[in-house]
């Protein structure tokens, strides 16, 4: 490959990896933004969320495009294909979390839409937010630095994640026998619940792909010992 | 590229779509058993449907790997490259399916561990399930046919199959009212029903990645009607 063919290249992988931590931010953003929303029954913060599914979802688009382009003039190899088939990966991941961030703005909607609620199991909500947010931030810095270790703090954390969202349905299981008018209610909180936990699993598959990625190991469906032992 | 290489290449082409599709043969297997082993509440089953997770998961695994070994070696380009990279987006979704039939029978373990147990609304579930395989069916059997004509009809049923989530988890709302005892059991049905519509989501992926795959247009986030439109 000459000098200037090389350069250009490197160039268009950079833009990819460049494009990949924007989309990133604008989703741990919009996933911070509607916790947030949903702590305070803000319902500006809440339109904000579920407005910014339209970027989130043409930066989906537009990366994989990019993807492709890729491959087909640059013929990547080795690590190169890796980083390319990563970000093909990874995007979908991101998407996802975003479409999380707008489900929980659209469960804050229904529960506030009606006027002031006082929503069950809010601090349990937000302490389990900020594990799913802070796995997040590490696996996506893990990314951004090309570190896999940061995979076996993720993995840890997500059995912790697991454990917070069943530990909350059972309490809203009992809060639901108690007073059967809060089932409904009670039903939303579960479903947000659920989406904080699918954050976290999200953040876990890219930080196993940042494993795949820097060492060129499939630790998908591994044991947590193993994920550790590989990200080393 | 010479004869040789090109029909060499060719049949790795032809080894991934086979691998492809028969791992969707799996999971669609799976998903079917899992459904049939909790209406009879048939734990044999259930196990079985557990077990072939392992198998699903390294399947993943090998075309993941496949992948990246064709696009290193032979360098493919436009209708090729379409072709191996929808192959990288659907096995996540194929892997995902199998997860949700693995979850099914989770429940359907744990409802029918301590007994029998009559199963509220499974007839609803029956029929939501259909509907769910029958989108599925459809998108792989598009896929295998090359045809992208049937994702506008697999988008269209997935409106159908939200509707068909959200009816069954009213009619358990009501159910949970009446009878607070049945709070946790109705509970698990509805993860079920909610797993059930997941899978239909994942069968409407494959077809929009289909349209791409054929037509090179990315369907992905447009209302059904746009889909409809391209897919034609």
């Amino acid at each position: 490959m000459s000098e200037h063919i090389s350069k250009q290249f490197d160039a268009e992988l950079e833009t990819a990896r460049a494009k990949i931590l924007a989309m990133a931010g604008l989703v741990e953003e919009q996933f911070g933004h509607a916790m947030q929303a949903l702590e305070g029954g803000d319902l500006e913060l809440i339109d904000k969320v579920i407005e910014t599914e339209n970027q989130v979802n043409a930066m989906h688009v537009e990366i994989d495009d990019d993807v492709m382009h890729i491959i087909a003039r640059r013929q990547p190899a080795a690590s190169d294909l890796r980083m390319v088939l990563t970000v093909n990966k990874v995007v979908n991941d991101l998407e996802r979390i975003g479409d999380k961030a707008c489900k929980i703005s659209r469960r804050a909607k229904q529960i506030y839409g009606g006027g002031r609620v006082n929503v069950p199991r809010m601090s349990d909500l937000t302490y389990q937010s900020n594990i799913a947010l802070s796995m997040l931030r590490t696996a996506l810095d893990g990314f951004a630095r090309l570190d896999p270790s940061v995979a076996g703090t993720v993995a840890r954390e997500d059995i912790k994640l697991d454990e917070e969202f069943k530990a909350i349905q059972r309490q809203l299981i009992t809060y639901m026998m108690e007073d059967p008018r809060t089932i409904s209610l009670a039903l939303e909180i579960i479903e947000i619940a659920k989406a904080i936990e699918r954050v976290g699993d999200h953040a876990k598959n890219i930080a196993e792909y940042l494993v795949y990625l820097v060492k060129g190991i499939d630790v998908r469906h591994s044991p947590v010992e193993e994920i550790e032992k590989q990200a080393r």
